[in-house]
Formats: C-alpha cells, sequence, structure tokens
C-alpha cells in the first residue's frame, strides 16, 4: 500500500502578529516544519507550537530560514557557506529546546523560502545546510525539493533524505519546478490538483508543463495552512488519498 | 585546599563588530559565560567562541540575555514569566547546537546584564530563568549572584547552584552589592580587590562598605576580558589566587 | 460648537504581516497615529500608510515606540535620556521622509504603548521626548495622556499639547486611568461608553471611578481598528458625535 | 586648479560596539558617508557622530545600505524596487532628523556594501535608490561608482551626481573595478596607490590591470578610518594632494 507524508509550514506568528491557522491544519498534516526565529516565529510562539503538534500528535521538524523577518526569509541572501551552516545549526538548537521538555525529538528539517530554493540549485549551500544538521544529529530526515542539490548533499553526507512535491505547482520535463515567473507554473484548478497529487503518490509520475508524463519521487506533499480557503484544500487532499487508500504516516514512517 | 572557579563573560562579538579578547583570557579562567544572540553574539560568533574555548580546556555555560542588541542586554525589560521561560530554553538550546558537534556539553547558565540583575531580586522572574533551565537539562548548574533570588529558586527547583562574586565591587552588611549609583560602589585599588578575593575564597568573609566583616560564599569570581587592562587585572587574580594554594577548577568540580 | 479629533493607531502591518484593518478606520478618524518602524511597521507599510492616509485626507502622526518589535513596544524598557530623544528624533525622520513626495507634513506625534504610559509618570522621559519632538519641529503638536507628564512637560518646551481620552476606560478621581490589573477599569458596555465620551467631549466631564463627577480635557478620542467590532464600535462613537452636533476636526484645527 | 573630495564611512558604531576611528578620519575628509541604522549605527550614534561631523567642519551624507546588521550590509540581497526606495527614504529621513537640530543639511547619499555594489551593476536597483533620493530632495548629490548605473540613473532622474574613485584597487579598461577575487585586485604598494591618486585627480587618467591608460572621472576619493594605519594612509593622501596644489572641498563646492 502507498504511503506518503503530508507536511505544511508551521508557527509562523511573532509578537503581536498572528500567521497561519496551525490548530487548523495540524489535524490533516503528518509532519510539521517550525519556524525557529529567524524568517518567523519567537521563542514564546515555538513553545506553543511545540505544544500544539504534541497535542495534535503531528511530528516536528525544523524550518531554518534566512536572518531576514522583514522579508519573511523570501528574499535571496548571499551568505557564505560557514554562515549557512552556523545559521541551520543555531535554529535547529534553538527549537530541540522546546521539543525536550515535552519529550519529544527532531524528525526533520525543511529549508524556508529562499534558502529553501537557493539550496536546490546550489550545491555549496546546501553542503553547507546539511553539514549543519549532521552535526547536529546525523539522525535527521532532510526534506528536500525532488530532484533539487539539497537531498544530493544530504545523501553525500550519509543524511536521510526524503522528497517534496506540491500540489498546486507545475513541473519541468526534468522535474525541476517551472519558475513562479513563467505562465502556467501554477496549477488553479482544484480537482486537477488533487488529481496530480494522487497520481504522483501512487504511481510516482506527474505530467509535465510540455504535457509528457515524467518520473517523481513523492513521499511528502506540502500543503498550506495560511487561510480557510487553504486548510479546506489541505483537508480536500488529505480525503483524497484517504479514499485512495493511501496510508498517511510522518517522514520517520517512510524511510 | 580551597577551590574556585574563574568566570568570564564571552562570545560577545556580532558580525563585523569585536568585543573582548576571548584569546587572551581564556588561558586564565576555568569557565567561559558564552553569548547566546540576544544581547550579543552571532551563529558564527558562537561556532567560533565554542572552538576556541574547547582548544583552552574551558568548560563552557550559556550567558543568555534580553533580546536586546542595541541595548547590549544592559536595560531593564519587562517580561512575562512565559517570555522568560521561552527566551531561556532558546538561547540554551542555540547555544548548544554549537557544542554537540566538539563533543562538548553545557556546564552552566548565568544570566547576563539585565537579566542577571533584575534576577537578583525578583523571585517570579527568578523562577520562570530557572524553569527554562530545568527543563532544558536539570543537570545544569546555575552561576548566580551571592546571596540572590536566582539562586534561591534555582535550589528550589532541584537544581545546583553556585555563588558569583566581583573582585571590584562593595558590599552591603546583607551581603548584596552596593548599588553603582552609590559611592563607594567599586573597589578601584587593584591591591585590595585581590586581596579581597582572597580573603573571600580562603575565609568566606569580606569586609562590607559599612566597615563589618560578613559571611560570604565565593565559588566563583568573576573576571574581565575586554581589554588590556581588564585582562591583566584577570591574571594577577589568577596568580594571586595560586600563589596562596587555591585550586582553580571549573564549576563542575565544585559543586 | 464643540469640536474633537479622532485618532487611532495605524500602519502597524510588518513584512508579511498584516495587523489592522486601516481602510476601514481610516474614514472614521481624522488623525492618524502611524508606526515608525520600532515597535510596528517597516519601510514598505510606511509608504503604503502614508499614502492611505493621504487618500482619505486624514492627518498623519508619528507614533514612535520602543525598539521591541517582539514585545510590540509594549514591555517597559529603562532607556535614558539620551536614548529615548535620539529614538524619537530617529522616528520622527523616518516616518517624515515618507510624507515629504506626498506633499504632507507631520501634525503631532503621539508616543505608543509603553513609552506612552512611562512617560505619562516619568518626568524625565517626558522632557526626553519632548525635546526629540522640538528638536525635529516645534510646531508638532503633542497628543498625550489627558493629565500625564507628556503635556506637562510639553508646554514647559513651548510645544502645544493635547489631551487624549478613551471611550473603554475608566478614570480614577484625579483624572488618570484606572489600572488595567484592577477591577473596573474597562467600560464594557459599549453604550456606557458613548455616552462617557459625549459627556467628556460637550460638558468636559467624565464620572470617575468612585462615582464622583470630575473634570476632563477631551481634545481627541482614542479609537481602535484592529478588528470588525472595533472599527464598528469607532463609527458608532463617530455618529454619536455628529449627532450631537460636535464637529470632527483633526488636531491642528483644534489647537 | 585641481579640485577633489575625499570621502569616508563614519558612524557605523552599534550599541555596545565601537567600530572605527571617527574622530581620526574626521579632519582629513571634506565628506562624511554616515550609516543610518540598517547596516550598522543606532540612533544614538547617529547623534553623536552628526555633532562630532559638525565640529570637525566636515559635510554630511547618508550611508544607507540593507538592513543586514549581522553581515554589515556586504550580503546581496534580492529586494524589490519599492523596497529599495523606501529603505533609502526611510534611512535619509532618518539622519536628516539628527542634522535638523544642529542647523546642517544632508549634501549626499552614498549607498552602503552590497547596495552600492549592486547598484553600480543592476539599473532597476539603481533607479529605484535615485527615486527614493530624489522624492526626498532633489537637491542631493548621488556619490557613485565611477561608471556604474548609480550615476546614470541618478542623472536620468535629474539629480547630480559625482564619480568616486579607489586608491587601493585596481581597475579593468572599462572603468569598472577589478573584482575582488581576481588577483591583482588591490594596489597594496602605498606609494603607487598614492601616485594613482594624483593622476586620477589631475589628470583623469589611471592605468587599468592590462597596463592601458584609461579616462577616469575622479570626484571624490574613498578613504578609511577603520584603523590606525588606514587613518595614516588616509592622511598621506590628503597630504599628496595638498602638496599637489589640489583643493580639498566637499561635494557641494564641486558641482
Amino acid at each position: 500500500m502507498a504511503k506518503v507524508d503530508l507536511n505544511s509550514d508551521l508557527g509562523e506568528s511573532f509578537g503581536r502578529y498572528t500567521l497561519g491557522m496551525d490548530d487548523k491544519v495540524l489535524p490533516i498534516i503528518t509532519s510539521a516544519n517550525v519556524a525557529c526565529g529567524f524568517h518567523a516565529a519567537d521563542p514564546v510562539v515555538m513553545a506553543r507550537t511545540a505544544a500544539l503538534a504534541k497535542d495534535c500528535g503531528v511530528a516536528v521538524g525544523a524550518h531554518p530560514g534566512f536572518p531576514d523577518l522583514m522579508g519573511f526569509g523570501r528574499r535571496n541572501m548571499t551568505v557564505s557557506a560557514e554562515e549557512a551552516r552556523a545559521y541551520v545549526l543555531y535554529q535547529l538548537g534553538a527549537l530541540d529546546a522546546f521539543l525536550r521538555p515535552l519529550g519529544m525529538k527532531l524528525q526533520h528539517v525543511k529549508p524556508h523560502g529562499a534558502l529553501y530554493n537557493m539550496a536546490a540549485r546550489d550545491p555549496a549551500l546546501a553542503k553547507a545546510i546539511c553539514q549543519g544538521i549532521r552535526d547536529f544529529d546525523d539522525s535527521l530526515i532532510v526534506l528536500a525539493l525532488s530532484g533539487g542539490q539539497l537531498g544530493v548533499q544530504a545523501e553525500a553526507l550519509g543524511l536521510r533524505s526524503v522528497s517534496e512535491v506540491f500540489a498546486d505547482r507545475a513541473y519541468e520535463p526534468d522535474g525541476t519546478l517551472v519558475s513562479r515567473s513563467k505562465p502556467g507554473s501554477m496549477i488553479t484548478d482544484e480537482d486537477e490538483a488533487v488529481a496530480r497529487v494522487i497520481r504522483m503518490v501512487t504511481e510516482g509520475v506527474v505530467t509535465a508543463v510540455n504535457g509528457e508524463d515524467i518520473p517523481i519521487r513523492a513521499d511528502s506533499v506540502c500543503v498550506h495552512g495560511d487561510g480557510p480557503r487553504a486548510v479546506a484544500f489541505s483537508a480536500k487532499i488529505r480525503k483524497a488519498l484517504e479514499d485512495r487508500g493511501v496510508e498517511l504516516c510522518p517522514l520517520s514512517r517512510l524511510v
């Protein structure tokens, strides 16, 4: 029977600012990527998010980002390998501190935003990130863009890596994401998006933007909780997978 | 034979800004209080400081502070108990992440600046800080102002606490520090300061500002490395203690 | 005919984080207190907020706060007089830069959160804030808590000050606000709150928490836009004032 | 008679961190580029720097940078045109606020670090920066890399631009700087560097890295004050220029 993880970015509130419907999306997902205070979150938010994830029985991973709260970690920054490794270590340690008193353990790491996108393409950056992850705990799972450099470097360093797919994004024939700046980059029809997810998970195939069917590895599907519509769509994906008999389980049970 | 620890605040550089002569003071001390990125330090500085401490064989403790880089953590801030506990957890975890790959373990925690001073007087704040410490690792040693609330609350929560004294500060008859705003708060004569340290460590006694001898517990002496003169004075204290046959050892060997 | 200003805190979004229904509350108010990037707002938010205020014909004032985004400027911080003056100057200049290209001029200054509350009680802090305001532009109007130190110091320095009242807060017999920690500090009945505003504005009188009628100067009423209910209540206050023939006008037309 | 401006980056201290020997370099230069709180400086530092520049009779310009204190504004960041314009406006306004009480006026703007380097190559970024400058005050002078896009866009928007040269950098035959990553990018011999400056200023010519003499416009020479050696070298450049009869004057007297 096919298995898949559903992951979502959580714990992105900061101080007086609330972001995301974490309590609504947690019952849908199996793994949570929790912000660590660089691009989003503060220590109080992290403590509460960890407790909420525990209550919902959802596995927790770190979601480290660039030190750019103003840009929400979505802006490319040129950081050195030493900086990238240190930023990852710092954020992993900080989040782990909130899991310890709850008797929880970090399951995985998924870089956030620009760090994720840059790491998919830049081997040196990807390697530095993975060195930080390995130096913290070499049993951590790296959640990486299907076909990107992060997964390659993770495995080169002996880390386990899993491959993430997106319901609402189109793919190039080589398996990379179609850039958002190109027409047709987004799958806007919900039913089509759900059907694509089913096929990626159960058959390991997706139709690329040129119409060609290509192989794709779908260990985890990224869903969103930043609004009522996103939550409803996430629930729809979950239900469709369950209806097909796909088992939903956290990353630790996939690898 | 009397034993004592010498501690100093280290790793306070940030980005392009260098502060302190860490490489000069490390050979003098036995325990280092390492900044964790809130009032000072950044992840790269923390990685380097941890490595330097290891090279010098100095035990590492966390030096958590208020989230106030602009004020260097020296300005009082009214934070809730939830915030205080979370700020401590976050900083302990972050620093610990840099010790792991070096095979080192956090030895102690000493709050920084305004957090240290407020915690000495405010039982609720002291308790929240100690809850954060205990929730991270209940074997950590709390380095606290002699006679202050932080030590009281640490012991109430089952943590080990040790008592810090200052070479250059005058004491009130009740064992608290004379406020810096009062005349006579600082011991400006170096020889007198050294003599006081010797007496605190070997006899457990200090002459208070009113001339009265009072009992004081001196587990650790705080020394400074923020300039050539401070480093020379720190070395002088160390030599005077050694000349008297006092054994210098890290906190973990005192408790 | 009685005149009054309605003011509200605006422009408090930051990066990816949205706060407040600025577009809904702007048509109700006559003066906007715009965040300046310390406790809230970033440069892009400030540019947009200034443009929105201009479109709505609302006068703009600066809303400087403590450099504490994580605490939204609501936490007391001990800052020196030099720091307070410099923080005010910095924020006034920064906001003013966004008004210039729109042909607008700063009308007033209202400190935010903990800075506002501390300045109401602390003459030295209030004076330092007012020195910053005066050094930037001595024609600026200071919007201060009715009866507090900020207004006193503003006038001592030759600045014009106006007095702010709150619809939802109870007053002590001496005209100060009842602390939120005391029972009865909040006026929870909306009709009672509106009636109190009418009386403060048209008669200069409010019933204190002990039942006694006391004089109060109500140049401006603070209303909120941080949710649909707050906006509706703000509109209700405006309508009640208009129904009584009170003229609503910005602070610059009151002094 | 030839004229030239000597400029230096100043006011880069932050909180407890001191950087640069501002008091030593101010007597040497004619224009100061003052940090505005994004990549360096805080409001208190800015107030003190403005006062110091006034005491020394040195003209003040703004030195806006990326919001990246941890990276000292030296890391490339991808910001939108809206962000770039707003960041510039914010920083210009903030610095101007400290000049007003001293009766001073902003003379020029020189972007800092990565913002300067990116703007030299990226027309869209350069244009956005210049729009911010123009929207603040269209009489401001733009201090830009000789031959770069910032000067081009400044003039396209009707701003006055002046051209900056470096004593210690080699030039490509097209007048751009040799990248620091290439061999021969730095002029390490002090006498050679001084001779090059004299020739750039008095003849408008420099020998490019390939040995060819190329024309160069040298309105201002950038000197450094970040250490005793840099200060001594800056003084040497000044003296050599004076010995040749070159008049040293601020940018405002060059355009």
